[in-house]
């Protein structure tokens, strides 16, 4: 009997928000489509940011009722910066959202122009407002590892975060190497020390592949027992507002690795490919992680992996 | 006090020996002081199989006096395929060599026309016929995960031949994902079966990145206790023989991964980015891992590694 890992895509949200191009929201919803029909079970589908900080989500509300309407079974959470972002998620149908906290003071500063203590109080209150809608909820901690501004982040500080967002109720704590800085030695210490603070089972690692450690990174997640991962097909992404951060973890090079170890995905990498080229069409340049030349080759013999 | 790890660059060996363009001796014996002056203390440097079978290796004698007039305290090995191999190779002044054992049938019929059982015994004479001639010796042991002709390489057959290369007195025997298809799991479960047969300080890894798994095939090794790593700078190579094999584990991604794990390597990477960039004007082409875009962002404001 496999174990199962369980993956979000953020491609939608952590990927299409950096883009130069404007996507639009019938080739989102079509991304979401492929995804879905590729097997994963729960995407994050946009975020409910200022138009203007992030012009990339201003079809939030939209997007959220075609997901739900074509994709009722899909876990389709929004990212929301704050209670008025909660409000228009929930005026939208959100059935789940995320808030995100940074670990450091000034990357908070930088990203929601807040301080670290001011942010964790928004957090709070957002997750607490969107559980008594009775959202499920996910809480980033973000810049866990190293800040692009103040460098290593202090592990205590990273604990005390998440044990809050614990301790707020989050569903999921996301922790995240947000510029790609992480080495699975690093990974392995803070994932042991963090199982102190929250079980296990609602802890999340969101990895970006800036010098090439993330599939690494997912391994030592792996062996250290977390089960969640967040992972963006093709690799897209980055974040806006870390000067350094390249693309997420690719969903592709995460099944691949996982399936061989031994884990179930219940993701067909076949089907990732499809989504892969749709997203090659919509953003007019070459995607994909790390296996995607070896991916590419095996395609047309219907990508199988062997079991160990 | 950091553990150390050891690594065997083996570009000038497993990288060159698969271009179509032919490097000039010249060439070799710089890249192989670059990465001497990069910290590097071990090379394969070459390799003296039959000029016409590899012509990229035909300057193996010349090459070998040259490296050890240039650079007397490095340890330098060289490939042989069997005695008259290793009789060129001490006529040359080698002072270390490698055996090449494929552990199923059909790849060594392919690579070296001999069966498995022929291949073992003749493993078995250049390495005693090495020892008596007082060189040090490393046994690979290739296609210890998947043969490209065989598929799933059996582990019993992987652990009986590294346990025959120990008992024939090998200071090293090679673990050789030699078509990069091993994931992690596959490399825990088979290196924990592995210290039984033979010591782990002989054991090494050597691991191709065909599907983008090999730095985390690396943080599996020094997790289970592996310290010696075959790698190849800018990951160039890949096995003439073996259909679908790609580059080698990069020097660089495994210097990262390890430094900032919390091991200590020896090799600066700016040292490895100057063999790079030498190799690149050589081959007419970009090089470079997983970490190369990274590495080239921090070019100039000096590559620092900062531990955890």
């Amino acid at each position: 009997m496999q174990e199962r890992i369980h993956i979000t895509d953020v491609s939608p949200r952590d990927g299409l928000q950096n883009q130069p191009a404007q996507v639009p929201t019938q080739e989102k919803l079509r991304l979401i489509r492929l995804l879905a029909e590729a097997g994963v079970r729960s995407v994050e589908a946009t975020s409910f940011v200022s138009p203007r900080a992030v012009p990339q989500m201003a079809d939030a509300a939209e997007l959220v009722a075609q997901v739900h309407a074509a994709l009722p079974d899909l876990r389709t959470s929004v990212l929301v910066p704050n209670l008025k972002g909660l409000e228009r998620a929930l005026a939208a149908g959100a059935r789940e959202i995320a808030v995100v906290l940074s670990a450091t003071e000034t990357m908070n500063r930088k990203n929601i122009n807040m301080g670290l203590a001011q942010a964790v109080s928004v957090s709070e209150q957002t997750l607490a407002a969107a559980r008594g809608a009775g959202l499920r909820t996910r809480a980033y901690v973000a810049v866990a590892f190293d800040c692009p501004f103040e460098g290593a982040t202090p592990l205590a500080d990273v604990l005390r975060l998440a044990a809050a967002m614990y301790a707020a109720g989050a569903d999921e704590i996301v922790i995240a190497d947000t510029i790609g800085s992480a080495a699975p030695g690093e990974v392995k210490t803070r994932l042991r020390a963090l199982r102190d603070v929250a079980p296990l089972e609602r802890l999340a690692v969101h990895f970006h592949d800036t010098r090439g450690m993330g599939v690494a990174n997912a391994w030592a997640a792996l062996e250290a027992g977390v089960r969640r991962f967040d992972a963006s097909v093709g690799g897209i992404g980055g974040c806006p507002f870390a000067p350094g951060a390249a693309g997420n973890l690719a969903t592709e090079d995460l099944v691949l690795m996982a399936e061989r170890s031994g884990f179930a995905s219940g993701i067909s990498l076949d089907g990732l490919l499809r989504a892969v080229d749709a997203a090659q069409a919509q953003l007019q340049r070459p995607l994909g992680g790390r296996s995607m030349a070896w991916l590419r080759r095996q395609a047309g013999s219907a990508v199988r992996v062997q079991q160990p």
